[in-house]
């Protein structure tokens, strides 16, 4: 093998202590989340109702590059982090490519997923700003259970609301949000107003994100002392998941290494954000190129089949409306699309990058997925998630490409989380039951033709 | 914090490259196997029979100190090892203790467990021999994981044996062995003449881990170009698992450290016994002093409550006698047991060690266990497995003492893996379902009453 290492890990001294905010050297800014009944960008103020009041700053800052870690986060991110930064030898020898791969590992915490780093910053903000505790939704649970822990190391109560279906499909995951100190409610739930309506309405519906983050929020705001989270999409997420790119860049600058492609998964965007930011931010300042790319499911194709518009962030449009790539707030993926990254919208900064051909994107069928996924497990070791697994198959596939040009580029992508607790999934596909379903363009057009009338 | 790092990772280049035998350095030496029908020692034609020629020479070897790590086992060892060393920092503030607790992690890998450090070795091995497959059983899943992972990176067909009630309330690790290529047989199954007699027998059984191995043996002992591998108890094994202490010994003298006190889980004792081996080789030399201390639930106490004696590996008595620390063959933990460690017997090097009184051993109780892990885990992160919290439990009661006595004792423990497949176990805890079983001394008679007849 060469002399670069399997793995590169930072010293505790070499790790960044600051977030990068590509905000700061974007040309275009993302557009301002706009208040749900007027319509008008939402000030700082009306943010707080929601949002902690650092986080609010955090949401709103469009130009300070730098952002300081605080030591408590600083201290709680040697349990976990740096995550190893691993060249793919195996995978490269496996697919008998001249390319050499390397990708970022955010899975080894028990939240299995990268979610631990914004939910650590979101925790402690809410913990300084004196709260009880926080409310949150979450899906396939990577989440939740990473606002868990967090809550659960600064002793701050943490409400999860968990779509229906996941909570009773994955009650191992509910289970490790209980262990970690968290109260889990199935949603729709009769603890909220919106909760209960949408229960008369639909009274066997399993759930979804949209209508649980809609419950969180009004939990939130209805209870003393609480503040919702967010685990994605928002500008404040992308900052604090900026440290899977500062730390990925600091680890192949060691060893004199510039990746020329930077792929990443995208659903709501908080890993693809964070892995490129400080790239980006090269690119954005004419300092370096690269080419980045975003890879999402054909099944929920956010940024290559919708509209860049404004656009509620939930199905029970209580939150703010934001100007992104949206395939429609009530557009729903197929039941039997099982891979995770289900979300209808994609970040605003992801989204104005993407609009500015900054980034670009691609889509990619379900069984090719866990079919690179399966690969991967068997060479490279870890069972990845199936979200991850999307960003391995197109990492795969410019592999590929090397190959057949004879080309050796340096390929660095983000492998999010693990799939341990999507074995579901997995045994759809060891079981040759999964399938895969495109939308239609008259679906889209439908979900599309229902966004709100903004400006 | 102290100048000493969260997590201590080892480079590449200071790796051990041989595995470290006890046997070589203890005065007396374990007791060898027994050929079931003629009670006289298995001689290595007949061990060949059941298991690779190079894994019998290990398993016989009682004189070489070290065995060199074959070159494909440090390449695959760079996916997963070295294992960190972490200093539980925020396990010494929340118990406000004098002493200095480090842990060494071993569940950084997707079997989630120590397991696979000897799984890839018995793979390499049957590869090596040119054989087609390897048969195994699995209890808990960890071992079955980590063999099917080693199998299929070595492209080797993996066949394993589940304990029924694994098998049904287990799915997922199911699904894990199925992704990385195994197949997976519900035990006691109709495939074996020891499955079908105990299925006729007992048509309702749910299985156990004695009644899988008399099925792997058979099914290995009967299919061309298979052997039988096993996850522990065996002295192969112990060597295998030796790197866990290796690389910790090497990871503490970076530093200048040195463990007053060396804690490990022991169910068969692979574990343990890799953990310790190093320092007991010391010990053992006169070249330093520690105390190790042995941890086991209170429900399956092989070495507090069980007989120094020959006894069968298996229910289906179709193994090797070994002489070890046993509850007898036929022990069966209370099904209320849900921490794992349920084998009857012991490592006969650990027993031998435990005879000579080098080595102490405690027992604890499930809730008070439970209650250690999940205290764990919301100070350092980690959700442990429910094995690797006993061990957990009895460091934290060495602190204790050492925060009453004032002392400032360095302590190391090992955590064997972690607790994602295992959230059966921790729901019933949160539930406050989970009740503590101690087995009475006439139900220990009993089962020690049907011990074999030796010598």
């Amino acid at each position: 093998m060469s002399e670069i290492p399997y793995k590169i890990y930072l010293n505790e001294k070499e790790m960044p202590n600051a977030w990068y905010n590509v905000r700061a050297d974007m040309k275009k800014k993302p557009a301002p989340l706009l208040n749900p009944q007027t319509l008008k960008p939402m000030t700082a103020g009306e943010l707080e109702a929601v949002f902690c009041g650092e986080l609010v700053k955090q949401e709103l800052d469009n130009t300070n590059q730098y952002t300081e870690i605080p030591s408590e986060i600083l201290d709680f991110y040697k349990m976990y982090r740096p995550s190893p930064l691993i060249r793919a030898y195996f995978l490269e020898k496996e697919l008998k490519t001249p390319a050499k791969i390397y990708y970022k590992f955010e899975g080894n915490n028990t939240s299995g997923s990268h979610k631990l780093n914004s939910a650590i910053a979101q925790a402690y903000y809410a913990k300084k700003q004196g709260l009880k505790g926080v409310t949150t939704e979450t899906g396939a649970g990577q989440w939740g259970t990473a606002l868990s822990m967090a809550c659960g190391f600064f002793g701050l109560d943490c409400r999860v609301y968990m779509v229906k279906c996941s909570y009773e499909q994955k009650p191992f995951r509910r289970e490790v949000m209980r262990t970690y100190g968290a109260s889990v409610t199935p949603s729709p739930s009769d603890t909220t107003q919106v909760g209960r309506k949408i229960l008369s309405e639909h009274p066997n519906t399993s759930g979804s994100l949209g209508c649980a983050i809609s419950e969180a929020v009004e939990a939130a705001t209805n209870t003393d002392g609480y503040r919702y989270v967010l685990g994605s999409v928002l500008n404040q997420v992308m900052l604090h998941q900026s440290i899977i790119g500062l730390e990925s860049k600091i680890a192949l600058e060691k060893y004199g290494i510039k990746p020329d492609i930077i792929i990443g998964c995208a659903g709501g965007g908080s890993n693809l954000g964070g892995l490129i930011a400080p790239f980006m931010g090269e690119k954005l300042r004419g300092e370096a190129d690269y080419r980045f790319i975003a890879v999402e499911p054909a099944s929920c194709p956010s940024l290559t089949r919708g509209k860049f518009a404004y656009d509620y962030c939930d199905t029970g449009m209580v939150c703010p409306l934001s100007k992104m790539y949206t395939l429609g707030a009530e557009f729903m993926p197929s039941a039997n699309h099982a891979g995770g990254l289900r979300y209808h919208g994609m970040s605003p900064i992801l989204s104005q990058l993407y609009d500015d051909k900054l980034l670009e994107a691609v889509s990619v069928d379900q069984t090719s997925v866990f079919e690179a996924a399966v690969k991967f497990a068997r060479v490279e070791g870890t069972l990845p998630a199936p979200e991850s697994s999307h960003a391995i198959k197109a990492a795969m596939d410019e592999a590929l490409k090397c190959k057949e040009t004879g080309e050796a580029k340096t390929i660095l992508f983000g492998l999010t989380g693990t799939g341990y607790f999507d074995m579901y999934a997995y045994q759809k596909y060891n079981d040759r039951q999964m399938t895969d379903y495109i939308p239609t363009d008259a679906e889209l057009q439908e979900s599309l033709s229902r966004l709100p009338k903004v400006g």
